[in-house]
């Protein structure tokens, strides 16, 4: 047995409640090297004198490992385990002390592992309506003008001309309202809005006034009647928490600019000084983007002022979740206070809040259940585009990571986690793909099937092209939608959707697997088995299948 | 290269800060697999473009692993990177995708390492004095009775007779108070004394009154005379703070138990049903002991009520710690809010406030700086155990597993560590050594030099002999304290003390091999270093050397 691939951590995604008396435990082995692990177990107070044995499911199987996995239903929650492993006709005690071929149970209390007690606060909530949503992402500016009436004399681009970074082209909230039926008709029952307060941008993420609409997108009152509108529909909306930084009109940077320490808002920034310096490159910003100074997190004033917003838009305009931006880069401490203060305020008002992070890397720190529900999911991404687009992943390839994939995090993360395949921040899929239709509906079926709520960006539906930021933000060609050229692709997206709808996804066994070049995506439960098969022969040779059974 | 070993988790044990712009990072390969690990990093918006080099060191081997290590000050702190493993003549770049012979810096973005941005607020602060600290444990009954006029009705047992789980002897905090001096001249500055509220037991692990200390103990005056004379000699008194349960003779559950459901405390307990049952087995407690009820540390009001006791000691008594009974049941929301408000209330009163919980093992999940700073370091106890009375490990297998026990944790967690040989749950360690002085005094040094703070039980110091509870709880026999047939104990308590006391051992370099079957520690600093070596030979043949040059 190759002991030195053994992996477990208690109390991390290797162990992790899922209700307050139900426990799921992994373990991590070399591939192929085991005949069979066993969970040795029992109530921690019992557990020298006599224990249960279950058999674990091979779950996961990666390039390099296996991963056994096993739920629990415990009447005592104070569980004490350790791991029996059989390898090449030999038998092995795996516990704190590592892979032993003895194991002495009376001496246990030392070293088994355990899960000393299932407290209820500890249990990572599942955001029930985010485990089969089917999430549309808009950036505003380049969708519809709605409100033709506006003043438009910010408007610096024609519809439809190639965007730079600093075009305006007329895009609102009243446009998003109006096409909410197009939108749900698509299959698509939430709504992901990049940021939408007052800000000089196009893409608004440098925020002037975290409490005004921006009145390029509209008015406070176009934003609570967009979210009523949605709601009247089942849709939720998510608007996007820019937290991380601000822009340096910020009525409290400004103040500092003007005072410099002797401002009661000196803390709310992270200033090399007593003053920012006239080259303006003394205090932390976002990137190198010194229009965009860090809001420092680890200032409790910071912390209270920032929870202030995003409990006033859950209690005053009823939105279903945030998606924050730059997340990695804002202190723990803070979106710990951020999930109480939110997740209180969704109970107010009767709502399940989701929290979703910007992390385009492993986010395990933030993702215990005392943070985020979950993250953009770019490792999703990547895996995608080196399968999908760059030829750097075969069948087998693709489904070991992926497998890798859903093992960095608990099952209950996994099933909120926002899948992509592009975004505002990349380029467009399809165009990374060479336009390949296919290959897009292949991948699209893996998003909309992987445990989480797959993210479409605006426009896929009519392949909208686009390379890196900011070609990826072009304008909604609405000549294009509902266009019969496109409908293979909106009745795709409709299939999917009804798939993930009348299906508990989340409540199956996920199964990802290759054989003969061939990669095959399962999800079963005692009813039914869905099944996805891809193989990629390039150009005509590509072809997927989808089955319900 | 052995891929399988390879190991390293950002925002853990393996990646953490130190402090606001210094960060260390861990990388875990096979043992003997490598000729060299390096980093290769940057501030992660520059990555993609330039990068640092710098080799890791060596720092720890186990049997199965090495383990590197670096310690990075940042100019920027937000820190990208990848591994580069030099094994067998081949480079390998370790990146979250896992161990590849290329590495793709241009698409570094999707998968790089990445600590993205050190923000105060997540910077585990260390405990001073703890970390110089050294500890004696006190069991209140059975110390010394300084208060020879109180009423003594409750006294059941004879001053050093056998105790049993019941008896009573008549320690109390006037009789610690008394010999301050006697504590303090072997070398200690720091007492953790058992619990010492309102309780019917000798033990008061159930207590009744949180905020009365137990009157066979003494008065509430007597607790602050007690701190107050121990803080003139610059001591420390840390508390048992016991948070999991309560006794039934709680008020609180006295209501349950008289209206049921219709008590406002009935959610302050887990009960199965709307009323306590007659037989008192249908709720929560503390492992099967029906009159310790189990609190419902996930119950916000539990939790304020909780946290009110905690800071009350703290800023009306001014103790310097609380010592977490049966701390890993309890959920780590609470314990979140614990050290927020008990470091708050430290820094009102001007006191460094040591968390420590009681959990015998792995406890990481309490160890990442939003809870403990620390734990009762029960995986050393059973090393040493392992070692120096069982015969389990010899000197390479005691090596190789205090270096997976320093692995486990950072390192700013591994410096307030409470090591200990035993306590009052467990039988005496010199009991279990079979009497031999030589190992005791060999497994002291290495208490001492050990990364935390060495927490001694009273009665150490003079070879008191006892089996497990309630055997280990005997009375100190104070006839046998200060003679000569002990001083060589007592010196060496007081040499191992001074050494602490003088070299920061916290600042050092620490380095534990084995080699001809001789365990070797060293603690090094640019000025000086601290070398134990031990050999085990059995009988006479057992010896060690302590040298610092």
């Amino acid at each position: 047995m190759n002991k030195t691939a053994l992996l477990h951590i208690t109390d991390s995604n290797y162990c992790f409640p899922v209700s307050e008396n139900e426990i799921v435990l992994r373990l991590r082995t070399a591939k192929d090297d085991l005949e069979n692990a066993y969970l040795i177990y029992e109530s921690k107070y019992l557990f020298a004198k006599k224990r249960k044995k279950a058999i674990m499911r091979r779950a996961y199987s990666s390039s390099l490992f296996d991963f056994f996995e096993i739920k629990l239903k415990l009447a005592d929650v104070r569980l004490a385990y350790v791991f029996l492993l059989e390898s090449g006709g030999k038998e092995y005690y795996f516990s704190e002390d590592g892979a032993t071929e003895t194991y002495d149970f009376s001496m246990c209390y030392y070293n088994f592992f355990q899960y000393p007690y299932i407290n209820k606060a500890d249990v990572h909530e599942s955001v029930g309506w985010l485990q089969s949503a089917r999430i549309y992402q808009i950036f505003v500016d380049r969708f519809l003008m709605g409100d033709t009436a506006k003043d438009r004399s910010y408007i610096t681009m024609k519809w439809g001309d190639a965007p730079t970074p600093k075009s305006h082209a007329g895009g609102d909230l009243k446009g998003i309202a109006k096409k909410l039926g197009y939108i749900g008709g698509l299959g698509f029952d939430t709504i992901y809005l990049t940021p939408i307060f007052k800000s000089g941008s196009n893409h608004k993420y440098d925020i002037e006034d975290y409490y005004l609409v921006d009145p390029q997108f509209g008015t406070n009152e176009d934003l609570k009647d967009l979210i009523d509108k949605a709601h009247a529909r089942n849709m939720h909306i998510i608007l996007d928490a820019v937290f991380n930084h601000c822009s340096k009109n910020l009525a409290q940077f400004k103040d500092v600019v003007e005072k410099g320490r002797s401002s009661k808002y000196f803390d709310w920034f992270i200033i090399d000084g007593d003053r920012i310096s006239d080259d303006g490159t003394n205090y932390e910003m976002f990137a190198t983007c010194r229009h965009m100074p860090k809001l420092n997190t680890s200032n409790p004033e910071v912390q209270d002022w920032l929870l202030g917003i995003a409990v006033h838009y859950i209690e005053k305009y009823g939105i279903d979740g945030w998606r924050l931006d730059v997340s990695d880069e804002i202190s723990h401490a803070f979106w710990r206070r951020f999930r109480i203060a939110v997740k209180e305020a969704g109970q107010r008002v009767g709502r399940e809040i989701a929290i979703i992070g910007e992390n385009w890397h492993d986010a395990v720190g933030y993702l215990r259940g005392d943070q985020y529900d979950s993250i953009m999911n770019y490792a999703v991404t990547k895996a995608c585009l080196d399968y999908f687009a760059f030829g750097k992943l075969d069948a087998d390839g693709f489904a070991c990571r992926l497998n890798e994939i859903l093992v960095r995090n608990t099952s209950t993360v996994n099933n909120m986690m926002m899948n992509l395949l592009d975004c505002h921040d990349t380029e467009r899929f399809i165009t990374t793909l060479k336009g390949s239709r296919v290959r897009l509906k292949a991948a699209l079926a893996l998003l909309y099937l992987f445990p989480g709520a797959p993210c479409v960006y605006y426009g896929t539906e009519i392949l909208t092209e686009g390379g890196p930021d900011p070609d990826c933000r072009r304008c909604m060609d609405w000549k294009k939608a509902g266009t019969e050229k496109y409908s293979d692709i909106a009745e795709h997206l409709k299939k999917l959707a009804a798939i993930r709808k009348r299906y508990r996804l989340y409540d199956g066994e996920v199964s990802i697997t290759s054989g003969n070049g061939v990669f095959v995506f399962k999800n079963t439960n005692k009813r039914r088995m869905i099944e996805l098969r891809i193989k990629l022969g390039g150009a005509e040779d590509d072809c997927f299948e989808l089955n319900v059974t």
